[in-house]
């Protein structure tokens, strides 16, 4: 990935903001620019976050390059899930309301999980069904991030 | 924004599909690619959405050049809605778990609208300055759709 990394530009960084801490829980790989996280959700398993590493709110407050850039390792990050975990549905997401620094959601969905096809910021109504879907999906979880981890540390 | 715009591959439309109707409800401008339209939420005005107009369902099915096309776009309405209606934060967000069809959700979000800090995909509670903030928004959304219409219909 790093071929099209733009130059750093870590302009700020906010000592209040949990995700400009070093590490960050669940970081399963780090650049000089983003980080990719496990978000340890209990219900969504699979829920990973893409996370860009200047506390910058919005996606038009980088400049085209960055924005390709994170964009790119989204698209990755999409592209290992839907081999390593297969689910029926990705949903991806920057909304940064309750923590207003630059992330991404690349959630995993299936017909059977605790809240389809409402998305995962409803109120979920955990079932049979689902939980044996996180079971499925918590033993594919290992080999999807050893994926990330490989494919995202690795030059194209 | 055609100089990036890749050669059409209109593969397939579904007819039962509402995302593959033209015109689309709310549409404010078209290419051969993408659509944007306003969504007419009645509790978030100026939620606009941008639609590829292939029935495709995630965004690793596009190549890289049709997704760098499409973010584009995205991001061209993201900046003209910070510069026309002046949020306090934007929500990306790609779901497609009702209709598969590969859309982009553009949401404005004010301190005091009708959800924040949740998602608009949690229950709203409406409140009288959540009202407040509506009508100034609507009073703004013309303006918003005309800079629309007018950016994406001309060659950068």
């Amino acid at each position: 990935m790093t071929e099209q990394t733009p130059a750093p530009t870590r302009t700020q960084t906010t000592s209040s903001c949990p995700l400009c801490l070093t590490p960050l829980a669940g970081e399963l790989v780090r650049s000089d620019h983003w980080a990719v996280i496990d978000a340890q959700d209990p219900l969504f398993p699979g829920f990973t976050r893409v996370i860009w590493l200047d506390h910058a709110a919005e996606m038009t407050d980088l400049t085209k390059s960055q924005r390709q850039a994170l964009m790119d390792v989204v698209f990755e990050v999409e592209s290992i899930m839907r081999k390593s975990l297969a689910p029926h549905k990705i949903n991806l997401a920057s909304l940064g309301n309750q923590v207003p620094h630059l992330h991404w959601h690349v959630i995993p969905r299936w017909h059977d999980d605790a809240a389809f096809p409402a998305s995962v910021w409803t109120p979920a109504n955990d079932t049979e069904p689902a939980r044996s879907r996180r079971e499925l999906t918590q033993q594919a979880l290992n080999d999807y991030h050893q994926a990330l981890i490989q494919r995202l540390t690795t030059q194209p």
